[in-house]
């Protein structure tokens, strides 16, 4: 007897199943396979197939540089109905994977569903680490600045990138996005614990955007640019008048949103 | 013309030169010099002998075993009035040390002060992630635990403790202590964001003591054993009736008092 097909079970009997997937970016080179290097992408197709007992090609939801951390990055990959059942993947995974790569949460999502290009937002965040004196324990998960910075400036000159823009000023110099028209929904900055949070949520982010931000934004923090001057800096388009790269321990992929 | 002689100068010269410390312990066998395994004495003293110019031999405050952290460890050495400014030496050793060790504060302090001898106080700390899914953001940091914990019996059972005791039964097995009485001042359990601290202040710890507290209050908290049970345990002075020694990775020497 045939069994019913539902939105989660093809009729060719093959599952698309949606990761959400956290890790401590510190020891990785970034999140896409690359040549020589390790990445978090050929881990996870590496110990997925273990699990399926077939090679797993998987997609991501955003990439993530060296260094960078997720706390939500979501993936998605297909496998036959007859393995391991959907709600088992994480706890099976964890006998699989290193410690610093964590499923937590595994589900079952319609054909369709691409772990990219199905996102409609996404959040990121990111961690300042604001003392005069380094803390060992925030090394590999902030950026560490001995002078004070103003937050409210910098939650201030965050609303300027609110909005739908042109974010050239804040793309990787030879950035490959033809298009860079991204839209901000939510900017914020302000203390959490020990640190200052840095908040992006957004439709869509451009190569080193966020970092790039960042690192403009702390100027207004040390009172080095103004409000307007990221008006400016934005409205001119003009990459080199931005300020520098936040470095990529800072930064998280919290969230992404379908 | 000779210079006064203050409480911070001996006449020979020499300076008694107070250290807080504060280390990622994951990397490191502890803080102790050992034969074979890197310890965080060692490359202390090995960086100080490269600051200072002759060799140091530091005194620590307490002893953390492998992979236990601490955010206020305390040391003290004596080198020389000619040197490095006192004040200059934690900037300075930021760029002999490596990134998980670095010194928080330097002040000179009496010839006859001992980092260990001098101390009257401790607080340590217990970090323990109590989530059904782990977080590989705290799995260097904290003990993870699936189930839930009641938090509040565990820190009515941890008041069982203040005072002053034998603590035999929390002592590791075939530990060094000749003595095994010590004087609990605080003992607590609260959450602190997303994790449960246990704090306990006391004038003394036993090898082990902490751990062993630790192992035994979360078996309160899943309600294995009740607050009674606890008083018992102490009571009866025997390590087998206690639980287990809770991971290093939770543990934090947090502040030493003078």
């Amino acid at each position: 007897m045939e069994k019913a097909v539902t939105f989660t079970e093809s009729a060719t009997g093959v599952r698309n199943i949606k990761l959400t997937v956290a890790y401590d970016g510190t020891a990785y080179h970034g999140f896409q396979r690359q040549a020589n290097a390790c990445g978090i992408q050929a881990i996870l197709e590496e110990r997925l197939a273990t699990l399926c007992g077939h090679p797993v090609k998987i997609n991501g939801a955003g990439r993530t540089d060296s260094g960078v951390h997720a706390y939500g990055q979501v993936v998605n990959f297909f496998t036959g109905t007859g393995g391991i059942p959907t709600e088992k993947i994480p706890a099976a995974m964890q006998g699989l994977l290193p410690p610093d790569i964590v499923i937590r949460e595994a589900c079952e999502v319609p054909a369709e569903f691409h772990a990219r290009y199905s996102a409609q937002s996404k959040v990121y965040v990111y961690h300042i680490y604001c003392q005069p004196v380094a803390n060992p324990f925030y090394r590999n998960y902030s950026w560490h600045i001995r002078q004070s910075l103003d937050h409210l400036a910098m939650h201030q000159a965050a609303q300027i990138i609110v909005g739908t823009h042109n974010f050239s000023a804040f793309q990787a110099a030879g950035g490959p996005e033809r298009n860079p028209v991204r839209t901000i929904l939510e900017a914020s900055c302000r203390p959490r614990g020990e640190l200052l949070e840095f908040s992006f949520w957004g439709t869509g982010f451009l190569y080193h955007m966020v970092r790039n931000l960042v690192g403009t934004l702390v100027d207004v923090g040390t009172g080095k640019r103004s409000v307007n001057d990221v008006a400016r800096i934005l409205a001119g388009q003009d990459r080199r008048q931005a300020g520098i790269t936040a470095p990529p321990q800072g930064l998280y992929l919290k969230e992404v949103y379908y």
